[in-house]
């Protein structure tokens, strides 16, 4: 059941060895019991799980940590892509690239983050993980490993950025030691590595343009991956590359679509490190909430229009009152286990 | 039949469960005798028809309107992704985007809103919902249904898009209450919800500009979704965002590539309703109205050259007189009835 | 055989019916011997072949007529696109759209001109027409009549762009009747429809430009479609698009890359009836012959390279001699009818 | 095993005849033992082993050489894109593109490269090939040949750009016999062959940001390749586009992005036959050995990330000791031979 819910993740076939349940036994694994998907080459996790074998202790711990691991690959790519692609078009003074350009190196983060992290579902953005633990039956336990995965690989990837472009922003900001915020200088390079938003824009203003943006990515993830509409299939990622091209193209200018605390958050504590100073918390009138917050509100409400308009999988949506018997003491067991089961047994079935 | 015929749709495959018909029995569906797909997972579709399951309101009101409101969906994406790009690019003054990134925009916008509305086969356009009725048995009787749908969804994105660049039109435009259309102002911010003509177009060049997008559109459209063609497959969603860049490209400067009454009369009702004033029907010596014609006229005839010079499926034109028989007292029993069902039956019974 | 061969043309999945044979004895069709491909749908084709269905004409006519009516769209809508680009970005002066419009245009007229024209192969262009009849066995007896319906289509598409542009031709030339060759005017719309070549290109220069091109063209037209080597597939269309995108980007300058006959001297000579003047020959030195000489050269030399250097499947390359053999009397004989067809039948027999 | 284990290159089905292991027999083939793949249509390889057919010598030599000629051929096609692009938009004068045509220009290069050289595996790169040795099991014996034959098509393309440019490059620097070098006059030519690194940049930051860039090159490819992560599958080439794309959107402005040893030494080779001067050495302050040196380095460490964090198919590093016990006298046998293989043959069996 677990594996017919989960469509909120690139599925990946899923194979587990007749000898697994024994051999993982002893760990206290948090994935243990969600069924994650292990890779279809058996190898390295058939020679982690043989008792004579124990001198290979990395993959036991690969195994162990293998779906925050892939998340933080895949953030990271994501930011490497992201965050370079803002860093080349700035110094550079737009003779290496423009607006367009950073479309394009958004999109191809996403692309090829999600390429890397099938392992782990390709969330990418703690909120999408929530959403998917709301709508897709996403193990909420997950959740805080997952966004610490997330921020990290964020954080990590943008120490990266700025370690390859320090001689560039050095330049850029016209001193060595200058590291400076927009608006607060002419030649700040802070905008490389998180969001800020445009001068004109309202506090409402730029919540309700991160809310759309990320509101417009959930849905659109959604249904990209539903099979019950079109479902886009092996062009997902391909696919996002377009909702992410869009959103920046059409959606991005009043506050840089960040629609995701990962790539907002974890770049901004790092360049805080980097020494950006307190204006990077103070920017837009202490604008940094915003796409912490937003994108959990957005996602949730895009799942949720997804799921009450065209769902027709499996989602506390499309249960009686929307869900919400759940938080009711007894009506859990009324509904989840004894109705919902049983259509779903007999009418899937004949399939 | 109706399934072998409805190629001018995303067809998504058909599961009906076998208590279907007793269930739907008492609603008066439009959309009932026509076979419209419904999705694989039989989930939420299967509970709105069990008779003990009353409580469920939700997806049985959903199941009676899902084709509409896939339609509604898919012009709001569309729309989203099209009237954001044309604000975004217009009111930073080419800052955030040029030209090419309105090419992007409407492309992506076409290609996640079929994503997002295969339930209805993704129509996003009275004129091909009418080339559809015309040319691919598409019924006549969702045709007002469905205009209207689209019509609502073009008009609430409009509405969005202008809720999230209210501050930038205000900025745009020198002030709080301005809005003004195109020839009437140097900083008209209109033309993001709506198309002006070039101002030296002629009437004449006008709707011939319009008529000859719509042609290509409608014509490309049948022949992505030919089998009997190369076809494009489950790359289609992929080929319109190609068709919409092209014709944006190569045909989009003198008209603004409206080819669709929906994408152009819902924005520009509800610029109307947001005041823009009486400029937005006056312009361009009354343009409006091309946009709304044209695409019916264009779409129709590039049905029509495709299935007169393409076309080996089933289609009016592929009977005798060009299908305009059925008009004559008579003659459509003995041809529709007889000969045509016949030839199928058996052509096609050994394969 | 033929069908194993064809691998030049883009294969559409062939069914004849049974009855095929008799009914179509008694038409004198050129494209009878070869089996060319027919669509799956068998409504319309069956209808024409049924003796008491005497009333279709059209499909009759069409049926006779469908390789070259399929050239004669794909190159329509090749043109519409191409032209139509180069019209847009050259009369806008560059405010809707720029050279990298141009490579967009042209590699999506390619792109949609594929899908539209399945039914023939999709050539689209004399040269490959004929590097098809020297190394895939494409007959020769169609090679006139596809450059003829070739050559037409880009005519008539020419002459609907410039019916488009005409207002927009006017306000750019500076009258109503005034109409330019690059060269001889500073704002000249000539080159709209056909190429001219950079000025400090000499002849040589500009024969090699185009030669090179088209060998790529070619060449990679032949990768692309060789299931021995990775093959394109479904994708082929998709990798036409970037094939002729990348060769506006990487040798379009020089000569505006027309590697096609069709495509140049067709709107050539249109723009010639249209009152450009003697100049359309006689600019860059009567340059109007190198794209009509320079693509058959190179095109040809592509193919020959590809077969040389990386084809295992049947070419007369891969025969005794180069195949060069056929021309000496009575070698023809011994080496193709006996030795290969029996290596033929012995080796690919337990596949 | 050397099968499935060689997901660093693109596979493409191999098909081997039963006389294969008699008619190759005398040949010393530095490709036989590897099982390297061959085409499906087996018409030239079958008429090449037939003792009888003694006439057919080139599909013999091809036969012997296709590995190294394939890539040769993939090598010409990449720089044949990626240098025609950079000449086009620098000796334009930005004219005929601007720093984003190039980016399309070596995505589709390396595209189109991949396509057109499958049968060796598509490496196009000498780091990749000493990568896929290392990690992928890929025969070291094959690795200088594969460089050579890289690095002489790299030299070819970029001699064929020369010549076709060569007009233009009088045109730019503003003689006939001028040939200047970046750095050293303001009209130089030397950067459309060859890598140039910014002004700004020290040698450290030199060899960081191509070490990045290989790095992700190399991770990225391997993780489009494997079918245990989500995998690109037929998408595989367009997936590369992207990565290209994004490696020069965001990566490429520092040093050129070379990231192969082959793409900028031969060019570079090449320009100093052709008069560039000792400059195309020693300009930088001699960063010509940078791009030579820093791939291997990045590309080794993108391999072995992507196999110590995500890989489970077979690699060294998912071997005791991460392989390095291969060594260490005796352990080779102890490992090797007995448990992995063991291990390898109970665990997939049953699939």
């Amino acid at each position: 059941m677990a594996k017919d819910f989960a469509q909120g993740e690139l599925k990946i076939e899923h194979r587990r060895t007749s000898s697994e349940g024994t051999s993982d036994g002893g760990l206290p694994s948090p994935y243990h019991e969600t069924g994650a998907p292990i890779n279809r080459s058996p190898t390295a996790e058939a020679i982690s799980r043989k008792p004579q074998n124990g001198g290979l202790l990395w993959p036991r711990i690969r195994h162990f940590m293998r779906e925050p691991m892939s998340e933080f690959i895949g953030t990271f790519i994501l930011i490497m892509f992201g965050d370079g692609v803002v860093a080349q078009v700035v110094l550079s003074k737009g003779a290496k690239g423009d607006y367009q350009s950073i479309s394009w190196g958004w999109g191809i983060g996403v692309m090829l983050g999600v390429y890397s992290s099938g392992i782990s579902g390709a969330h990418l953005n703690p909120a999408v993980t929530f959403a998917n633990c709301v709508f897709r039956k996403f193990s909420w336990r997950k959740f805080p490993i997952y966004v610490l995965a997330q921020v990290l690989g964020a954080m990590c990837a943008s120490g990266v950025v700025y370690a390859n472009y320090k001689s560039a922003i050095d330049t850029f900001e016209g001193g060595a030691g200058l590291r400076t915020v927009p608006g607060f200088s002419e030649n700040a390079s802070a905008g490389i590595f998180c969001t800020y938003p445009a001068e004109f824009m309202t506090k409402t203003g730029q919540f309700f343009s991160e809310f759309i943006a990320s509101t417009l990515l959930m849905f659109l993830i959604y249904a990209l991956k539903d099979d019950g509409n079109i479902g886009a299939g092996n062009l997902t990622p391909l696919g996002l590359f377009f909702v992410i091209f869009g959103i920046g193209a059409c959606w991005g200018w009043e506050t840089g679509y960040a629609i995701n605390l990962a790539r907002d958050f974890g770049p901004r504590l790092m360049s805080y490190f980097l020494g950006y100073g307190h204006e990077v918390w103070s920017a837009g009138n202490y604008y940094f909430w915003v796409p912490m917050v937003a994108p959990f509100c957005g996602c949730t409400f895009g799942g949720f229009l997804y799921d009450v308009l065209l769902y027709t999988g499996e989602s506390p949506i499309n249960t009686p009152y929307l869900g919400l018997y759940r938080f009711v003491p007894g009506m859990w067991h009324a509904y989840d286990n004894k109705r919902f089961d049983e259509v779903d047994v007999k009418e899937s079935s004949p399939v």
